[in-house]
């Protein structure tokens, strides 16, 4: 601690910074690793104790952020942040911003938090498994309580939940994304409808062939290797929710799952996992210790989970070398296949009850349930104890289907139980600026004749190029900028899906 | 912190404690999930993140516990030990030990030295994927000087060796180990040159038949449930040396090795580890938030792994329930072998290369070579450099086999590049004490009886009785009093090998 009454000079502060930032790496990556050991095997009995051990980190890395020291060093950089590089400049910036936000926020009720987490995630596991709502109902209760309560201590402008939403995608309002919703409700809608009552029949008997577990995991470090994901800087495991941890820039976490009648299931999981990963180990690696590392929001981050699952891995030209990659790695599996119907069979629409498992066209309408939920709760409108009769109510209306138990229904993600709220709608997001940024790209190189020879080499680098190499050093408008030339723009993703749907379904435009 | 001035009391002291050692568990956890992360797949990439993480955690450890606060409630509990119970009493005395040893060093070399471990370990294992010993060596040669160091600022009575086995084994003194190693070389030896002169065939050839290597890992799960391993709180998994890990009453963790034509490897891993992982387990409940839970020593802890591994699983009643498993788990594998050959095959006496794969009755020369060159690299009585030499003569000059490579010699052992100098011995212990507990249990019941049904419960429960229960609240010398009436006596375990081998080889007491 400098002494009272001299100010910090710019280095001194820099320094406070940069010590800062180690420790928060540091303890950060121990959480890290504790997270991915509860998700990939650990016993369940072991739960007490890491949570105890969570919520004990979670509160040094407050204690490490929240200080008198680092308050002043940060007053005393962004002061003077005309002095410093851009990157610092950005740094500075994002962490006042998380400074003036987390410091509001007492360290207990914090820690609190964390542990509530923790055994909220435990218990949506077992609620899930055993579908049984009521047990998981009070942890959510008190989440939602908790970040109402954080909320109120942070303080916002408008509604709450623009401050959930700016959370996960910097910039991001209700306004903005009711009119993003509403372009795509007006478009996708009908389309749907059109596709329901359409004549077309997609075969689908080889996609519910058996394909054994082992075959597929072994298939899945395949698979990431040829999209370019680097398996000596990364792993492949199994969790209940498929997922990625990019915990160090060397050392980036994927996980699926896997079903042996449902192999477009953990292949599907691996291509947009390995999205994901891909951007985290391609950040410049001067970002490795940096705090802006990562990738810079939850909606450019599913842009890159969601054009490699979709843009590339269900495109029509990737088929070409899919189908013969796929007849030798399960040997009399998909002999008897069309490339055509294997395309078609991948592109299936079909109103379902679980968003993972969704068709990408009928994909955004479960997003927009969980953002209309969302209000619903935050709104107070409906009570937790309502969930399941809710949920089921939107599932009728957007997609005409229902859930027969909740563990298909209202327990199906595991986000809530993570206190993610106002993230489902970057889903969608994501899917938009994938479109935006895949339409940019055939401008630069043909991409379908990359995709027809398997070769993601041209791809990721234009990727890397425009996206993954800035971590978080641009905002998310910054990024849709370098790589595509404009903002944000819905039409791409809807001109995407109709064509691509009108083409499988032979439906005039 | 309290006043300046004013003592704290008794009551402000065990609070003092119990917070620190809540949060030496919270952080310990953390580093033992990165530990655990580490040998059973994290990617090589993450070392330099995990190494710091690492070192930052033991900084921690070390800052939570030698400060000045928890230094006066050392003194104020200690003085006032009287009226603590006897397990506060116990946890006090050892705390007060390891205090006055910890705070003599300083904590940014400590930190350094957790780094340098992380980093000897990786080292070590690349050392012996390439047969590099140059590589492993600078790290080794640190090590040793640290250890050295740390000696001068702790303290020590006759030789600093003996500073590193009381870490290891309470009480033990090179005095008394040299007493134990000179019956167990007048015993032993003998005997081993006369089974090398006797012409008895052993069958082997089923020992090395190809068995699937995950088949091996289902089969122990099953093994271990078989022991009475709890598999609902703990887990096994796979890494390149066999270890044990109780990060927590509820959370204990074991891994094994496989090879497809040497199932006894994998098999008795299990079954060790299993030993070790039953003592964790079985810690009296109350100790699970205790600084007192875990094992009393590692020679006590030694002597659980090895009484299932050898007094149990290899012993000729055994084999009458063991025999029908393997046929019925491995079938067509074990179906032309005799029960009698089985149980042969299981101990062949045959002096080889590797410690661990070591027979039961050469194992003890394995230790007795780390102990004689760990006393000569303390002495500096040879370099690091020498080792590969004077171990290949070492080997010659007691097991009669020269390893073609440090693979296969002196880089065969995590040990010392994890700094675990005073380790080995512990070993030999084990099996002396295992010898010991088992001649006593056969007063209590017919542990043979129980053996031919695969029945573990009355043997888990003589030795959770005696032995798990107490954690660390007795010392090893109290343990076996407890367990067996009488101090460690060397006499059991060579009467026990005289019998089994010379019964095996049809030799004349």
């Amino acid at each position: 601690m400098l002494m009272e009454g001299i100010e910090m000079t710019v280095e001194q502060a820099k320094q406070v910074m940069l010590e800062m930032f180690q420790k928060q790496q540091a303890i950060g990556y121990a959480g890290a690793i504790m997270h991915w050991d509860a998700a990939t095997g650990a016993p369940k009995s072991a739960m007490p104790r890491r949570a105890k051990s969570m919520g004990f980190i979670s509160g040094l890395r407050h204690e490490y952020f929240v200080n008198p020291e680092v308050e002043e060093a940060i007053g005393v950089l962004y002061d003077n942040r005309d002095q410093l590089t851009a990157n610092e400049k950005r740094e500075i910036e994002l962490t006042k911003k998380n400074y003036e936000e987390t410091s509001k926020i007492p360290k207990e009720e914090m820690q609190n938090y964390q542990m509530l987490l923790q055994k909220a995630e435990q218990s949506w596991e077992e609620a899930r498994e055993t579908d049984n709502f009521d047990m998981f109902a009070p942890h959510l209760e008190e989440i939602i309580e908790t970040l109402k309560r954080f909320a109120g201590y942070r303080g916002f402008e408008g509604h709450p939940y623009n401050l959930y939403l700016d959370d996960f995608e910097e910039g991001m309002t209700m306004e903005k994304l009711d009119q993003f919703f509403d372009v795509v409700k007006e478009r996708l809608v009908p389309l749907i409808h059109e596709i329901n009552a359409s004549d077309k029949k997609i075969r689908y008997d080889f996609m519910t062939q058996a394909i054994d577990v082992e075959a597929q995991k072994k298939f899945g470090e395949r698979f990431l290797d040829i999209m370019k994901f680097d398996l000596e800087r990364g792993m492949l495991k199994e969790s209940a929710h498929p997922f990625t941890m990019g915990a160090d820039l060397d050392d980036v976490r994927l996980t699926s799952r896997y079903f042996e009648d449902m192999f477009l299931s953990g292949w599907s999981s691996i291509a947009h996992e390995g999205g994901h990963g891909i951007y985290e180990q391609n950040n410049a690696r001067e970002l490795k210790e940096s705090s802006l590392r990562g990738g810079t929001s939850s909606g450019i981050h599913e842009s890159q989970s969601r054009i490699y699952e979709n843009n590339f891995c269900r495109n029509r030209a990737f088929m070409d070398y899919f189908h013969p990659l796929l007849k030798e790695e399960f040997p009399g599996k998909f002999d008897d296949v069309t490339t055509e119907e294997l395309y078609e069979g991948i592109n299936l629409v079909r109103p379902s009850l679980i968003r993972v498992e969704a068709d990408e066209l009928t994909y955004p309408l479960h997003v927009l349930i969980r953002y209309e939920i969302e209000l619903l709760l935050v709104n107070n409108e409906i009570q937790v104890s309502d969930l399941p009769r809710v949920w089921n109510e939107k599932m009728e209306q957007y997609l005409g289907v229902v859930p027969s138990n909740n563990a298909e229904g209202v327990l199906q993600d595991v986000h809530w139980s993570s206190g993610l709220f106002g993230y489902f709608p970057t889903y969608a997001l994501g899917s938009a600026y994938a479109a935006q940024m895949y339409n940019k790209m055939t401008e630069s190189f043909n991409v379908e004749e990359a995709l027809k020879r398997g070769d993601f080499q041209e791809i990721l680098d234009w990727l890397s190029d425009r996206v993954h190499k800035y971590g978080t050093t641009k905002t998310p408008d910054e990024i849709s900028m370098i790589a595509t030339d404009e903002l944000l723009n819905p039409k791409y993703y809807c001109d995407y899906l109709e064509t691509k749907y009108r083409g499988i379904y032979g439906l005039n435009k």
